[in-house]
């Protein structure tokens, strides 16, 4: 049903990519059965792809406070506040398995004040939001509204940092007219 | 999963309900196996409730230019812009059943410039959410616009009304904290 | 001096209309001495005629907490906001007439919180307001400020839903560039 | 009807004004009846009440390619997007006198674009609207489209200017809580 | 480097304009060793240039609860906010003699939150942002905000004027295309 | 004359750096005399460092149709946009050293429509700002409006990459408080 990549910035063959790149798409097909479109679409500059991704991993695969669920809510909410196509539903799949819950993505997408998480998390997405929409304006009450909810200061950093990856993440997923891979949109709605 | 609806606007017992608004519900459940918490929820007002859907059916029922996918595509629009928590879930629901796709509703709602709809239908689009968000500076371009796509005066009268009865829908549905009955985030989505 | 009706969309004549529709016309133009142009215009689409008026009636025509005059006051500031011309004007009239006060239109139109009323009444145009831009961002501190103010839930309820069929009706002004009679004008500006 | 000035800043007497502020204000009285309060309010300031009426009179009293009744508009559609209590119902109604129209100022302050005036006078309003809310993002096709309506560049100077003299008018107005005499709230809409 | 002076609104020679206007750019020359790009670019308009300078001398030159410097940081936060080319590089330079602080005009320009000034300076900033961005929603809250920080009513008028002042500053240097002398870009910047 | 950086998220001391950071660090000393504080407070996360500082390297220091100089006209004009404190000091410095141009920063920073670029620059910031501010948007049209002035797909990508990473950047630094060294202020603007 989805339209291929924009032919705008091809997509190169997998057998062009360096070696690291092609190793990596290889292995998350391995793990997904597919290979995400965004990692189609980067490969297109592979500095920026990889910078992109060890990015990525270090905000999104690390231990800390958050769990990996609260990780994909701050994902999902401040991509759908930037209308980004391709993270709201991919990360709201990715979303949906990290907290078993098949609603949890639809909610935070259309309105996250009305979604059915804690007051904490409530709190975790304000930060994040103002964060993504208007960081210049962050002041000590904010971090002392969120800190508390009990999230240390490196929570902090990490609900921030999030929010601001995605903010990069959001506007190059916009400028390719990346799209979705058809998988994510049933991911995680049916029990296993 | 859905926390009950809130509790500040008491949803009448089924029984207590005046005859024609019961009557209605047990036809809506008779025919979906449900009921939608909108008929449960606008039911603390039975005269709102008869004008509200007398209102909806002549907008969303009737023939006309716009099929009825077209006419649900314009509320899951307009609905997200709102972020209108039950209206895009349960409209998204219909959406995926009117237009036989399992994915369009998750694209218009993120961003309908992005989505896999017709230019005409993009046109469509960009009408409705000018009315949606700033109707008062319509003009003679937007209605050419709109009209280079082949609507009717009638087909344009459609398109905004449908536009404007939602913006109405969506403050209800907030003010209520309406919730989306469970039902809907599955409907539509796997081949029958 | 105000123009014709815009004529995208005819208005058809009384002869023509539904026998209830016209009975509604010649009702009120028997009591005002001219028939407001919102009757003639939405006579275009008789079901949505009364639907529309079906509401209207519901909202405004009722008993409750509200003064008549202050279900007044949030369709002038509402529609002010909405910059539609029909509304502020013709409602505008009809506020001066039962607020007994020639001047309250005019003063709300501008910046309702520089106008002569109570601070109730500032409350209750605070929270109209709020349904009215952003009503996705509801909170229990908005229902908290209102209610301070001796609002009942049911008061609340009224408030919001005339914000929201004004929104509805707003669009629908604008859209069909519906214009004030010339009678409204000067409506209630004078001493009996 | 309306209350008395806002007394944090307090209107000196007439009497223990300086000679030349006097005299102007003893001028306005004899002609219009009544002093309008922004000369008593603006009293508080000597040295800047005669700058501000030297450059309203500038503006405002000069011959050129603008009528006194498009200056007025200018005053009327500026200060009404700026939420003005004094200025939009003290100069809506100069306004109505000046263009000899009862229902002008209503319109224009509502939504100039659906005002009863001419193409010519629209772009000329849009042109103050820019200067009003973007002047920074002010371009040659601004400056175009205002032009091929006939306004000369020295035209264009005094629609700019009114709009921005009026921003800070404005301004100053809404500081003060400056209030419209309840004279002004009948001017001219009656025919002589 | 930079451009001349836009030539829609032409400079008259300095041998034509009326004798004082001649005497005040004679005068700032002998002064600053330049005359500024405003002085001859107002002076188009000789009766408008007069009040010009006259309101500005009323704000700036005079004694009162805030520094010379402090009205500088006004001028240069809400200059920024309006994207004011001459007035954010011209009165950078006069900030930096004033407050013989080299970093504060950038610091301001760019987020006057952040900048290295007092609380008390903050509070002053924030009043008059608001009355630069938003003026029609002024509340008591804000006064007192403001006045919690010592500035008598006398002040927050001075706070307020400037702002309000500047907002048709700014306007006017952005329809004219307003270019800062060169000058001003270095004044400040270096130890005497 | 700046305060230190703010202290919730402690800057490592060098010592206790890793290698590779540290080696980067001492590097950008001994080429530059200091050490820009974006290094110093990005080191409180060595994985998050070095994902940082690849991506700005491959986008920054790369070849291709962008100048260096263009490369940080983006990077300025879309960190004061978003009221960047650091980067539009910081950044602005380096751009007038790569343009040798003293005045070009503060003129982008201020309002880039105005600034002394050529037309092809403009168009450049026009579509680095979209992608800033409403990539959601992003049209065909804004594709062709920039490639009409001779810029590459490949530049394109540079384009909104480099506006997309400083929307990263931007919000850290703000989280951060990061300041600018002192260094910065005076850097390029006075001839070698």
């Amino acid at each position: 049903m989805t339209q291929p990549i924009a032919k705008r910035f091809a997509t190169p063959s997998i057998d062009q990519m360096p070696d690291d790149i092609r190793a990596r798409l290889l292995a998350v097909q391995e793990k997904s059965g597919f290979i995400p479109n965004v990692f189609l679409t980067l490969a297109y500059r592979p500095d920026e792809f990889r910078a992109f991704f060890a990015y990525h991993d270090a905000l999104m695969d690390k231990d800390g406070g958050l769990t990996k669920a609260e990780r994909e809510m701050i994902v999902v909410a401040t991509s759908s506040a930037n209308q980004c196509h391709y993270c709201v539903i991919a990360h709201g799949a990715i979303l949906r398995i990290r907290a078993k819950n098949p609603q949890i993505s639809d909610q935070i997408a259309v309105n996250y004040r009305k979604a059915d998480i804690t007051p904490r998390q409530k709190a975790m997405l304000e930060f994040a939001m103002k964060v993504s929409s208007e960081a210049h304006a962050i002041s000590e009450e904010d971090f002392t509204a969120v800190a508390n909810h009990g999230f240390s200061d490196d929570d902090i950093w990490d609900i921030a940092a999030i929010s601001a990856f995605f903010a990069l993440s959001n506007r190059m997923a916009n400028l390719t007219g990346m799209r979705p891979n058809d998988e994510f949109y049933m991911m995680g709605r049916l029990p296993k």
